[in-house]
């Protein structure tokens, strides 16, 4: 006899991809550090560290707010374009956090729905897709380019369920940032944090994370505690 | 008539130098990234950096734990002088947090004793000192040179407050990482975190820091609340 219930046995994981499943979350840090430097604007580098994996758009906002002064448009873009130039230059070096590849490998083999999706423009995480061996064609990816509002707006968690074709209040985002773990609450998804981008276990559970991992290989170990059995 | 106890209205202050009156955390994080790197040695960033403020010999061994393979002596050398030799290259760019030196400034004109007491030795240190305005003839600084065990050994903070004449009983710790408040506990004084280094607020608390800031500024704001009158 079939049972009753089955629907949330199994679990769809849905990855950031900065910090979560790519050591480069430093590299982004510094290379916002080193723009904002140029253009002349001074912020602590650890208030940069923790606006990272949000939309380059709240990002600018965010930094606004905390100078109390505004910044023109034309700077905007400047800082945005000299970022990306900046880690363009290093990403190629960015290895993979361990058990990156190993995580998807598992979950492909057993059939477990799984997809990527970054705040970043599909033109920077090609690269670095490519090197952790996921296809865009193949697998499921959602850029910044695919959705209006980045995290931590729900769309690029909604927009991954979607296109896996499950429903988003079975899946699971996994993700190093405060932002990922918000858009998850909002896209009422459950929420796995990893500490691999820098933040404190207890800023991921506060801001709903359900369970926390070091990093891909420790979530590995553990992973029939989140629905990630065959 | 006198008060009968009076010896912790007022408190003295030894401050950590990295991360805590200057924003370099994160350039001593990328040249310990690069230098392991180039040695080829991968070790995810944010490990790293929750190590920074720790000995030198410390960090070397907890790396040598997290790889789970020895590094032998030669390679070692080679690190740390790759570390000093990257971070050197960059440091003068390296501004100083905010608040740092209106604090410093506040506590000499109102005769609170206060003291720098880093892990770094006084030849990464004194460049940097310079640009804050701490010359180490007129103001108290225990640099590594000093002592035999740096953090999280309490000898420099117990070199301090000898310096300064004050009971390390009486004395606070202020600092971004968690090594200077185990530090403070075990030296017997009271820790004060700052979370400009880029650690959680709760990882603070949880080594014992007492009080938890942003920075140099956001203490000054509060610095009533630790005893730093007149």
């Amino acid at each position: 006899m079939e049972p009753l219930i089955s629907a949330r046995t199994n679990t769809a994981f849905i990855f950031d991809l900065d910090g979560t499943l790519l050591d480069s979350v430093y590299d982004h840090v510094m290379a916002w550090a080193q723009a904002l430097r140029e253009n002349g604007i001074e912020v602590p580098i650890w208030k940069i560290h923790r606006r990272i994996g949000m939309s380059g758009g709240l990002f600018t906002a965010a930094l606004v707010r905390e100078l109390g002064r505004d910044i023109d448009e034309n700077t905007k873009h400047r800082l945005r374009d000299r970022h990306a130039e900046l880690y363009n230059s290093v990403s190629a070096k960015i290895p993979p956090l361990p058990g990156t590849v190993a995580l998807l490998k598992h979950l492909t083999e057993n059939k477990i729905p799984w997809a990527i999706a970054t705040s970043s423009h599909i033109k920077t995480a090609a690269p670095v897709l490519a090197r952790l061996g996921v296809d865009p064609a193949k697998n499921v990816v959602i850029t910044r380019d695919q959705v209006r509002y980045a995290k931590p707006d729900p769309d690029l968690f909604l927009a991954a369920t979607e296109k896996l074709g499950v429903d988003i209040t079975h899946a699971c985002v996994v993700g190093d940032a405060v932002w990922d773990m918000l858009a998850a609450q909002r896209a009422r998804a459950l929420g796995v944090g990893f500490l691999s981008g820098g933040y404190g276990e207890d800023e991921l559970i506060r801001a709903g994370a359900y369970r926390v991992f070091q990093d891909p290989a420790d979530m590995l170990d553990h992973i029939d505690e989140l629905g990630g059995r065959r």
